[in-house]
């Protein structure tokens, strides 16, 4: 539906052909479409179906609210029924609570990701069903989906608003598009600089060590071997950049200048 | 801070202690402070300490915006400076763009809510910078952190609004305080039932076959061991319920008792 020219608007990134369609069933106010396009955004989604907008469609409040995620609310397709919003989608979804008298697999976010990336391996188009703001959806659209979609939140205070379900829902679907070492290491980015060879890192370290020597810091000299461990040790954990080395080495030289020599004798 | 009457409240599921401080710095719309303590209590979280909120502290549009989420703004602490909030912290993070001039760890969301886990569990306080929704983190906040986290999303469109940012860090959260197989599991409730016995299952598997049986259905006989079997597995992915079983009875003995008998010959 919409997505033809994302790649033309710089959206390519992240918007992968196959991702679940949203069906929003009898929403209720425009500003909440809106705020939903963008978190739709947000994740790389961009397929919205409506089913019977309360106030009509299209729908400025819902323009107002999408800062800038116009591209959904354009590609968003109408539809009289849930049933035909559903109609070609093989796999399909419906966000809600444990229903009291259903018996219906029940999926967290993080699942129901795995889900969808598996339907998209093999072109199985996919849709997750939310109903409307006040009322949730009702028997008859639950019906309709395979799964339910629970989102695991502190049970004591666990509302949500549209947008927020659709995030949440959507942030995993995102996830679930990256590298598992993208989620679960720390990167250590280099802006401008680059991680310091060891080289370098040992001409300073040496450096250090030749001042400290010399302002007598590295007493008793059983201690030394330990203490100068700990100060490399300090120093490595921090992967230093090549500039930052520099600057070390800048430290060292003009602390040793300015500050008055110390008399051995007085230790530290 | 906030949570010593939490459990009086009902609210101590999900509200682990040791979870980590939100911390809001120069936040600007008394609404978002409000919508943001309502994602927090979402996740479990109830710790706010607020930096120079804009508007002045307490705020009527926080509490209007909290939709019940009132004890995080009742036990929210104010500051006058960043580094007096998190004086007493042990681990800091900073949510924020990746800075061009700084070199700083980087977490994602998943990998912050795993520190923060380890954290907890060595009652190490922590806690989580949010900059103002316009302009974000300067760098002297950025500095007093360790990490920064970013969220991963579409990067053609990944601006967040405060209390987003807040429910994304605080789900991940949320998710990495339940068991790994909570989140990657299918579960079917069986609401006021339970599951049928493999007896029972059996026995209406045999009431249909014997009744298909007499209508002709399963002829020829060299075919019928095939679509026995495959009416079975229909039945069985279905993980009946001991009432569906008695309900299935009942659909078979009143379709083999209205329905004209047909003659074998005719076949299905």
């Amino acid at each position: 539906m919409a997505g033809t020219d994302l790649t033309q608007r710089g959206l390519g990134d992240g918007i992968a052909a196959g991702a679940p369609a949203i069906i929003l069933i009898e929403p209720q106010l425009g500003e909440n479409i809106g705020t939903t396009a963008r978190a739709m955004l947000n994740c790389g989604l961009t397929e919205m179906r409506l089913v019977k907008p309360r106030d009509g469609w299209p729908n400025p409040y819902a323009q107002a609210a999408a800062s800038g995620a116009d591209v959904v609310l354009e590609g968003a397709t109408l539809f009289a029924t849930a049933e035909e919003a559903v109609a070609d989608l093989e796999h399909v979804y419906a966000t809600s609570a444990r229903p009291r008298d259903m018996i219906k697999p029940v999926v967290h976010p993080r699942r129901l990701a795995a889900e969808l990336r598996r339907a998209q391996g093999v072109q199985a188009p996919t849709g997750i069903l939310f109903g409307p703001e006040r009322t949730g959806l009702r028997n008859e659209h639950l019906v309709l989906a395979e799964s339910l979609v629970e989102v695991p939140l502190n049970p004591a205070f666990c509302s949500l608003n549209l947008a927020q379900a659709v995030l949440l829902v959507g942030y995993e679907w995102f996830q679930s598009g990256l590298e598992e070492t993208a989620l679960t290491d720390t990167v250590l980015p280099y802006p401008g600089a680059r991680p310091a060879k060891s080289e370098d890192v040992r001409l300073f370290f040496e450096h250090l060590e030749a001042e400290l020597d010399a302002t007598g810091f590295l007493r008793p000299l059983e201690k030394r071997p330990r203490m100068v461990r700990n100060l490399r040790n300090l120093f490595l954990r921090a992967r230093l950049s090549d500039n930052e080395v520099r600057t070390l080495r800048g430290v060292v030289r003009y602390l040793a200048q300015h500050e008055p020599q110390r008399d051995p004798e007085d230790g530290p």
